[in-house]
């Protein structure tokens, strides 16, 4: 499964290289060049599903028919291709933990042809869940001391994408997601209040709220906004007292309008009715700058329904993720292109407790100061690490209780440096140094 | 399959309505609520994926297990939601059809328990597929006699939204995918060239290029920036008369700095050296708009390769989608709240030939003059569709000639307008009248 998920160049250079015998060990390097506009810091993830795409990659039969048929692979290339498995070793960042460009999220250490095949899926793994990870962390962020739920699912890329979804904003702190796949795969909880078209069934929303709190009494939460959301509210209330329902199970959801004023005014007629243990939800195109904004004013919303803007990173969908060649079979190498140029040899990073700049050093370097964040995951293509979804909220609240504010706030964050090891500087320097020397027989021409 | 994929609160609603009885037929509308900032039209999509998903819908055992266990519903409601298949109609606009903001993409009608238990999956497999496909017309317009090529797959969110990107950005007009798994499922064309890695571990660029030459003489492109772009291409002009290729076979890949200065160079050192058949291809962080750049400076550029931009619709990975009630047991609904207000009825769109507005009008009115937009898809739970790429870009090749220049551009657009019939605003202020009417014994409290 998964090897035919990937770029056809992937499956070219990886003939090219095992007609060739190039089977020696390489390194490649998994990163992201920068940052998006208005992110401080990176949150890692997508790990779990990236090694069991490794530890799952081969190609199946009629993938193998497909590539002999209408790719024109000869035979003998693909009886190659079949007998490929992962067999390589990966260090990796564990999901949760805080990083910034440059900083290697995992490097993969593998005879090159299986090396080269895995690019394709392990950008995808990461890339996307990093950037989802990322978004639901701003939200935890602009809202401390709210509930989050996770209401994504309807406009995700995809129910896969959903799914993560799920499990990434629980990474983030989110309580629970409106999304039941999520839930039952993922062992969270699952949270849901009526849509409009609850409301709209029924003759009356006083009714549509009695049938609800009948069939649901214990957490009833009356989306109020259907026709007018002062009436709603009213409505809900009445209905709670005349079924008797007990006050900490009541909650209205606020899905339009200004949720600052009206959230105000929920409070104050839920107090007034006697209510005060009731709740207030808001929701409806929310993310962080708008939960930082209610958060600021003091809004007095218990729960927010984040979707969207958190499900498909809004304003940062992708992140410029490389996976590049840092060193084959003992020979460090890097790339010189305009913008995109790379840094030679396997790495590790090392941070500081004081809030000082990252160290990105190589991997061969004595230890330095400082916790090194890269980890063996996969070892000769058998998974060493175990993913649980609790350390790595555990992991994340950490590194956002160090992030030193200039990084955490939302709006022009600065990250945190990464700066050069001595020896990292000196190799980079020599190997650029020897690459451009190769262009020296096309120049003289 | 697929019926756990959704929200908690749709299984809550469908509970309730089914405990009640209110299994009347209901009709829900899923329209975009307006289009994302800069976009000028829309481009049906994603309709396959929602019909398959009303076909296959089902609670499997587990799932079932899950719901009786976890989210603590009564055995008997979770035996009624065991006998749930989707038995209702489908109107749709077929895939690769111009649309605007408030026209149905779909109209289900259906018994209400099934027609809301629909709501997440239909709403996330027509948001998805629409962003994308739009982006990639978008894309098609922007470089109109270019060939382009989807690189997506690294960084869509997740392997299903990599498949779907392939086949979305096939349906307008690009030709080919370097996605391997994507082009084997949807039978497109796959498409690949060589990445940096590749020039990397060989001991030069040019053992590298004569290497791949050797090995896929019917297409070596050459990727030629790993060193220096200029020495690149003459180390692929170098090997293409070294090894005698055909010109018409040979390219040269730019996807790094100035890609309008070097592809012009690329352009004149091919002509110098006799290869004017040779193509020029460029790659690396391309979107319509640097499309549109290139091609209005004249870049002499052959082929395009779009990834993440398409991949994501990085500027608009989702849209305002909804799916809203409007009309349950013969009696036409709407909802109220602020900003959000819908229209009650089926409705049907009318485009007529001459670019006026599009007229949004009651299903059941006479047919105005025009085409109608949505045409049936699904009778009784039955698909009456076929799905057919080549149809589908027929129809999105035709509506976006018929689209006027000022809805077409890319900045600053213009939609085509949508005008509401007589009897469709005559239904809607009388809904709208009775609606408000119902939270009056709220405000005189």
């Amino acid at each position: 499964m998964n090897a035919l998920r990937t770029d056809l160049y992937e499956i070219r250079m990886a003939v090219s290289f095992l007609r060739r015998g190039m089977t020696g060990r390489a390194t490649f390097s998994l990163f992201a060049r920068n940052l998006p506009p208005g992110r401080g810091f990176l949150v890692a993830a997508g790990l779990d599903d990236a090694l069991a795409a490794l530890h799952g990659f081969r190609f199946e039969p009629e993938e193998l028919a497909y590539l002999r048929e209408s790719t024109g692979l000869p035979a003998a290339d693909v009886e190659a291709l079949s007998l490929l498995r992962f067999t390589g070793d990966v260090r990796a960042v564990p999901e949760g933990r805080v990083v910034f460009a440059g900083e290697p999220l995992l490097e993969v250490t593998a005879p090159l042809p299986e090396a080269q095949l895995v690019e394709t899926v392990l950008l995808n793994t990461t890339t996307f869940a990093t950037a989802i990870a990322t978004k639901a962390a701003r939200c935890r962020l602009a809202a401390p001391d709210a509930e989050l739920i996770d209401f994504s699912a309807r406009r995700t890329h995809g129910a896969t994408a959903a799914l993560a979804s799920a499990r990434l904003t629980a990474l983030a702190g989110f309580s629970s997601t409106s999304n039941v796949e999520g839930a039952f795969r993922h062992g969270l909880r699952a949270a849901g209040t009526m849509a409009h078209s609850y409301v709209q069934a029924f003759p009356s929303e006083a009714d549509a709220f009695r049938a609800f709190a009948e069939d649901f009494p214990a957490s009833p939460v009356f989306l109020v906004d259907t026709v007018d959301p002062v009436s709603g509210i009213a409505h809900a209330i009445d209905v709670a007292r005349e079924l008797g329902l007990p006050p900490a199970n009541v909650g209205v959801r606020l899905d339009s309008g200004d949720l600052l004023e009206l959230s105000r005014t929920a409070r104050r007629m839920l107090d007034d009715a006697g209510l005060s243990r009731a709740r207030v939800m808001a929701s409806g195109g929310l993310d962080e700058y708008e939960l930082a904004r209610l958060t600021a004013a003091g809004a007095p919303i218990d729960a927010y329904g984040v979707g969207t803007a958190v499900g498909v990173s809004a304003d940062a969908p992708a992140l410029d993720t490389a996976y590049k060649l840092v060193e084959y079979d003992g020979r460090p190498v890097l790339k010189l292109s305009t913008g995109k140029r790379t840094l030679p040899g396997a790495k590790q990073v090392y941070r500081v407790p004081d809030c000082g700049p990252d160290v990105l050093a190589l991997a061969a370097e004595p230890v330095l100061r400082g916790e090194a964040l890269l980890v063996p995951v996969m070892l000769s293509g058998l998974r060493t690490d175990r993913w649980d979804l609790a350390a790595a909220r555990d992991r994340l609240a950490r590194d956002l209780a160090w992030l030193p504010p200039s990084a955490r706030r939302l709006r022009g964050p600065r990250p945190v440096g990464v700066r050069r090891s001595a020896a990292l500087s000196c190799l980079a320097d020599e190997v650029a140094a020897r690459t451009a020397l190769s262009r020296q027989p096309a120049l003289v021409r």
